[in-house]
């Protein structure tokens, strides 16, 4: 089949890769359409030391696996956990010490004709939901794990940093509280559509340092993460969303003195975000720059890579 | 009266230094012994700025402010807070923006004859708990300012790094929860310290890293810092006690892959360190090194700065 391979040093693309072994616990998907995240670009700059078929946002049709699944559209949650531990008997199989992570860890992602996922990983596309919305399932389901950790609402006041992908995802979600919203951003044209989804946004250059109750932090850098950190209230909550390979400098008094909560927050639950796409709660299309058919996806690595792209998804011909 | 001064570069035995000026919501207290703490050490090198007199840890006896304070043994929580804003209206006068500091910031402090309190601030010290403990009130009620902050219960695993005064304080706080809690540290004779009251210790050199629901850092330093975050289990909680003024270097990276919630801990409030020492359910008193009179403060202060040094007093010849 035809995937994009990284071998380390370099992303090629592969014309005849072996088809995914499956076993009893594997299902078989078809992909339809695969989203290129801020992760995939860390991983080809050395993070997580992966090697493989890389990816983890799609939607597809399953075509080996539970009868139930079978010629049906699906999204996967991308954590293959090992269902005994621990971990996963409290519901937390993302992270189960002995998990393997699509197009992450030690699993093929989805930059793929095919991809295998455990069939309990899978999860129904409701049918108003449009492949192009499907595809961010995933991001989607990370930005509602902030609900499931943090608790929000009508009363707060949350600032949300960074207007790349996931922090428009994120400011939609915890707008759905009731909160009152703002996302800060560098990007006068991705503020618009936070902006046409309802979350009222502020140019960081224009934006009165305050505090707010909850600041969540999306924007991936160090300096963001300062004025992030800066910008929580005494005894308020900083979420973490963004994954880093660089290590971050900074001074944790602030931490300590206004006895702020810092929570990392990473995957979530794919039921709230497949049910927010159904119900139109979210709006994640206009976030889409440009699709590539599959076989053009280094040059979509290469798009997806360069400052202030939106969000660049890969098509594949199956 | 006497007084030890800092003037942002030295300190001094003052020995005609102003009383203390009083107003309506001012007591006057006549100190009886005063702690030096690893806050106070942090001042003399540059820490939040501060110049007067340093100190904020004491026990005295109320001479002025209202009646049923006077003649009486009293301790001082250490944050005046206006007591008008949104903070002190929620009972979080220690994060009041426009609180002073005892000995920290803008206010004098305790390492002196006298020191003007906030009659609101005072706490009557219970008959059955000593001069000797009750100036251990500040730095315990900082340690059960972790049990405000986070459920802690006996399902719970807890490892308290760092064998310092505040560890000490933390670990036997923690234990009072039934928790199983560990102290990791790298004196043998403060681990005894630890182990006379009850708590599981563990030399640094001998502990074979696991993880744990709650981790206390009281290390003070970065590479502790670095060993508590990687002890921290998925999900878990890493409680940060310790106020450095340094830059910490670290990769926030596991924090938002384990989705580790971090909690900073700073003051909290006195009844229930004042209870706990009543009942005698904490040890306080082997922690004390050596008691000074204030007379010779500069050489207790040099003598509290030296590594492994436990508790220093002040002894104020009143």
């Amino acid at each position: 089949m035809k995937a994009l391979y990284w071998d380390g040093l370099n992303l090629t693309l592969k014309t005849s890769h072996p088809s995914p072994k499956l076993d009893s616990a594997l299902a078989l998907v078809r992909v339809r359409l695969a989203g290129i995240c801020s992760t995939d670009l860390q991983i080809f700059k050395g993070y997580m030391g992966f090697r493989g078929v890389p990816g983890h946002e799609f939607v597809g049709e399953a075509v080996e696996g539970p009868a139930p699944f079978i010629g049906k559209r699906v999204a996967g949650e991308i954590n293959f956990a090992c269902g005994r531990c621990e971990f996963c008997r409290r519901g937390l199989g993302r992270h189960c010490a002995k998990r393997r992570v699509m197009g992450i860890l030690d699993a093929d992602g989805c930059f793929a004709e095919s991809v295998a996922v455990p069939a309990r990983n899978l999860h129904l596309v409701p049918d108003g939901v449009s492949d192009e919305e499907a595809v961010f399932t995933e991001p989607l389901a990370a930005a509602f794990e902030i609900l499931e950790q943090v608790e929000i609402d009508f009363t707060r006041e949350v600032l949300v940093f960074g207007d790349g992908k996931l922090g428009l995802l994120c400011a939609q979600v915890v707008a759905l509280t009731g909160a009152r919203v703002t996302l800060v951003g560098k990007h006068p044209d991705k503020l618009r559509l936070a902006k046409a989804a309802g979350v009222r946004t502020v140019l960081l250059a224009d934006w009165k340092p305050q505090s707010a109750d909850i600041v969540v932090e999306a924007t991936g850098s160090s300096s963001g993460l300062e004025t992030a950190l800066a910008a929580v209230r005494p005894r308020g909550t900083l979420v973490l969303k963004s994954t880093c390979a660089e290590e971050h400098r900074l001074s944790l008094a602030p931490v300590v003195i206004n006895e702020i909560t810092v929570v990392g927050s990473r995957c979530g639950l794919f039921p709230p975000a497949l049910d927010a796409l159904a119900q139109k709660k979210v709006s994640v299309t206009p976030m889409i720059e440009k699709i590539y058919p599959l076989s053009q996806g280094v040059d979509a690595v290469t798009h997806a890579g360069k400052p202030g792209a939106r969000k660049v998804l890969l098509w594949t011909e199956n």
